[in-house]
């Protein structure tokens, strides 16, 4: 039961461990990471955009391994897809470090100043958050971003991708200190754990005072995996099963604009619809034909039995799918009576992530978007909009889907704490 | 190992359980909580402050009944006066409240504003944070307290105080909830477990999708006990191996000032000093005369080799003693030789709480402010300031000492989360 137990026993068994000690690297590199300047840390980036282009055969090499095995172990072509590196997903990469470069850096912001009846004098400082562990799985170009943001905003990281993916990690990983080298930056703040065996995400997890925070960046398992054990503050991302509320009153063309959108334009994201609502009165005008739109695009459609008298080909909607994250072809369709019964069951099954009501009734639109409880909430518009770039952030390092320190798209802020400093002449307290 | 485990298993055999019954109660109300209004919100905490007055004998006397049987379990005088309620203490609670009732309210406060060049517009607005646990220990002050700010903020709160306090805790829950039935607060948003059973804070700790966040206010074990083991997210607090550093250009008189302030104002609190660091230069002139001020105030030293050599009187320290928080008339001295060593030995032993320089040297004062990495770093100020209070917050709900969220003192918005509202007129994701 007691976390404390484990946490101890696992400190004397990997004393040595791959992981504890680069972490104790990367935490040792803090204090130099904190003094860099704006100006250090843009050149570093850019640094790294530069030794990355240049070493495109290398990484495609390295890469070609990693598909190889993929291959053998039969990984599905989608996965060794999103594995794989080529010239132009490489210069894309580099670019995503030059767009990092270009962002304002927060470290340094002054976000309060405060002066008190004794003359002390309060500033409250955005500073780095401290070391990073990032957990995440086969996709490379996650390694490249990752770092990048820690660096510009003065973090250390300690990444740990899928071990699908660990020769083209390491390679990059190689590259990127390389390129360190000639810059300010210490190599120490960036490290990657190479052991893939799952022991070394859970010793991640209870490493608290050598990692400051751990953002999982992958599918539900991961992230419940990091959520259940991690002793160190977590930042939860990812998981959603977001709805779409056409209402009563809704424009038809734009609840069909919106809700193909939101279910079509890229279902395997966590900002795509997953259940569609639909007030009665709209259903009966509309959800037929709109039902064909769905089934035009390959979605598969489950209905309940209110649907189903409209949509005979939906198949029956249980429980089980209206909690289901789909990522896939496939959506929930129900019928119900008003914007109350929209409301309980986007609290009921809701995953505080995205939610979108489609309606030209003002006080409806005011009312959901007071009443829903998730990071994002829109009116007519589609839920595909959650994401820092689309927000005008310029950089993500992932999409907070829990109430503490971020919340929805993170841009480079969510990566900064904040330090009072305070300013004296001899004041004591009375 | 398995957190997920062990919170299933929890989930089933106490499907029916005091602590799951009444978060399930508090989870509910969150919907009417978010829909309050500042006057509805403020108008309840004067009536919870009117109803403790009115009620004080009744609180006495439960009060009483814990007293006493405190005094049977041989329970100590300090922490005897701690429990104790009398008139003029009720007083002043329901003062706090009246108080608390005078803040400007967090919730709705519009952080950001952002209009995207496809029309969008995106507004960043302050919400509830949600159902919030609060564990402690044997002040019935902090029942009112963590009642009236979580309220405030729109938050129902499941409270867990020490067993100690069990009956005077009951009649407080009692009172408030008899006053918020005059009032459109809810009572099922103040929530009290009565079960003094460890497990009854452990089965707290993993009620991930009812809790939104566990803040433990008490000693280190307490807190402790809740970082290892809540899945949960938690804000620790509390923890604060305090540092001074004198450095060789100090003012001798505010020196002496800053530091037995530090020490001997309140050592039970966590902002005390618990670690004296002295420059070579400084010591040499002053540490001997500083010592005796400290031994008139009733201060054990505990020193390195050096600080022996001028006060011959002073213990030795250990490692340990470094480490240690006393929150006591006790205090370790070292002579250190320059700012970097002074600088080393704070990260090494402090808990990133609060630390102080005492320096006329401006060049010196700016490097300690900038690479101490505390919720709070003084020049010239005593660590004792770090405080809701004396920071002008006019509330605290505790002292954040980890990087996530809060850091530092608390006030209303540390009980807030953000929500993005996006305003759309059909726009779709190209």
């Amino acid at each position: 039961m007691s976390k404390l137990t484990t946490n101890t026993a696992a400190t004397e068994e990997n004393q040595f461990s791959e992981v504890r000690a680069k972490a104790t690297l990367a935490k040792k590199s803090a204090g130099a990471m904190n003094r860099l300047t704006t100006a250090q840390k843009n050149k570093a980036l850019l640094a790294m955009a530069e030794a990355l282009v240049s070493h495109t055969e290398e990484l495609i090499a390295a890469n070609s391994d990693d598909l190889q095995r993929g291959r053998e172990l039969g990984t599905s072509e989608s996965l060794l897809d999103r594995l794989k590196l080529t010239e132009e997903r490489i210069g894309a990469i580099a670019e995503g470090l030059r767009q990092i470069a270009e962002l304002p850096d927060p470290v340094g912001d002054m976000l309060e100043q405060i002066e008190r009846p004794n003359g002390l004098r309060i500033e409250k400082i955005r500073v780095p958050l401290g070391v990073i562990g990032i957990i995440y799985e086969a996709r490379p170009n996650v390694t490249v971003d990752a770092a990048g943001l820690c660096l510009k905003t003065g973090n250390p990281v300690v990444l740990r991708g899928g071990s699908a993916a660990l020769a083209s990690n390491r390679k990059i990983i190689e590259v990127l200190q390389q390129a360190l080298d000639t810059t300010a930056v210490p190599r120490e703040a960036l490290q990657l754990i190479e052991d893939s065996d799952r022991a070394s995400v859970n010793e991640m997890l209870t490493l608290n005072g050598l990692l400051d925070v751990i953002i999982p960046r992958g599918g539900r398992s991961l992230i419940q995996n990091v959520v259940q054990n991690a002793t160190v503050p977590v930042i939860e991302t990812g998981a959603g099963v977001c709805h779409t509320y056409l209402d009563a009153t809704a424009d038809t063309q734009m609840a069909e604009a919106i809700t193909l959108n939101a279910k079509v334009q890229r279902p395997s994201v966590c900002n795509s619809m997953e259940t569609l609502l639909v007030h009665a009165d709209f259903a009966q005008a509309h959800l037929t034909s709109l039902a064909e739109r769905f089934r035009d695009a390959g979605v598969e459609l489950r209905g309940c039995a209110r649907t189903r008298a409209l949509v005979p080909w939906a198949v029956t909607a249980t429980e089980e799918d209206y909690g289901t994250e789909y990522n896939d072809y496939i959506m929930n369709v129900k019928v119900v009576d008003h914007l109350d019964e929209a409301l309980e069951h986007i609290a009921r099954y809701g995953t505080l992530h995205s939610e979108c009501i489609v309606t030209e009734d003002k006080a409806h639109a005011e009312r959901f978007l007071q009443e829903v409880d998730a990071a994002a909430v829109y009116h007519n518009a589609s839920t595909r909009f959650t994401d820092g770039f689309e927000f005008g952030f310029g950089a993500e390092i992932g999409i907070s889907t829990q109430k503490l320190h971020a919340r929805g798209p993170m841009g480079l802020p969510a990566l900064t704490s904040t330090k009072y400093r305070v300013y004296g002449t001899g004041q004591i307290r009375e």
